[in-house]
């Protein structure tokens, strides 16, 4: 019985953040608010606040959700290919499906609060900034492996790969949000797809276009 | 003598308003307020009030302003380049200079404010989803010219081209701000520079590295 409540907690603690998440793609974080919530998920005020009794503690839960749905949606899958250059190129393909699938009606939380944040000293910005440079971590990483396998160049820097992959999979969001601009995503997807192409000495692992 | 006040009265009206863009640049369009804007210049909220009615209205004057500040940093200086590929290269060098001057407290006005209104419809979206549009096109025409003049292959996207210039520029921000990646500004002009280098017929127009 204890068991089966606990459960249930923790389902309902989790639709609460995924519904969060995807109200912050659109709003950002600091219009989160346990009373907003409440009234998105139907869940009482009371209970939400026994999980997250501040505003800054729901915010934190809320990024560290977003990373874990990041993860499941675009690292997960990326990391099925065979590391290289297809899986560097997949970490990018599967971000703009990702954007693609609706996921999150605003289409990207870490687009969305990164603005928002990076003025404003604290736990928040710390914990979106952190998420962010794992994830830049993440493409230098697997970029470096490509250059040790000898898929990419070997005087391709690392850094300045990553600074582009990022650049572009940001800009499909904002390309596509408030221009409402048809085909970013092909444009984002071919800026990487040519660049990794013109860096890589096998190019035929990766798509042709 | 009513020349003379009504001379003041710009004077004062562009001053508040220089101030606004730097504030928004920091805290985004939706924190200001009449209020702060009359605190931190010091002129009184009625006086404020007599320019701006409402919110709306100080919002679509500081986005003007913004626009204003762009073209005389960016733009105007781009322009005294040849048209060509040097021009279009001049767009994005002066971009990261303005930047890198530090006239905007922020950084960039545009970056701030994008995702803030990316999902509320409405005249204060409109504005400026037009100004970045405006700056696309700006960048598409130039890019078109150099094609014309054969300082760009002739198969070069400008549409992709322009998406590409714009994703970097935008990089170079969101990168100095929230992760305070050193070297940006660096990634985001080395970027660019090799992707124009790579499309022209004549590389030796545009700077070595």
């Amino acid at each position: 019985m204890a068991d089966g409540r606990l459960a249930r907690g923790e389902r309902t603690r989790t639709a609460v953040l995924d519904a969060a998440v995807s109200m912050a793609s659109v709003d950002g974080l600091e219009a989160m608010s346990l009373a907003r919530l409440a009234h998105a998920t139907e869940v009482s005020k009371s209970g939400l606040f026994a999980h997250w009794p501040d505003k800054e503690a729901l915010q934190l839960a809320v990024i560290a959700r977003a990373v874990h749905i990041w993860t499941a949606h675009v690292v997960t899958p990326a990391f099925a290919e065979p590391r290289g250059v297809r899986r560097l190129w997949a970490l990018h393909e599967r971000r703009i499906e990702f954007y693609a699938s609706g996921v999150l009606s605003g289409g990207c939380f870490f687009v969305a609060t990164q603005a928002e944040f990076d003025d404003r000293p604290g736990p928040v910005r710390d914990a979106l900034a952190a998420a962010i440079n794992d994830w830049l971590f993440l493409i230098k990483a697997v970029a470096a492996q490509a250059v040790e396998l000898g898929e990419l160049r070997p005087d391709a820097d690392v850094e300045q790969v990553a600074f582009e992959i990022e650049a572009h999979g940001h800009a499909v969001v904002t390309f596509s949000r408030l221009l409402h601009a048809e085909g970013a995503a092909a444009y984002g997807r071919t800026a990487v797809l040519e660049r990794l192409r013109s860096l890589s000495p096998v190019p035929g692992l990766l798509p042709a276009s």
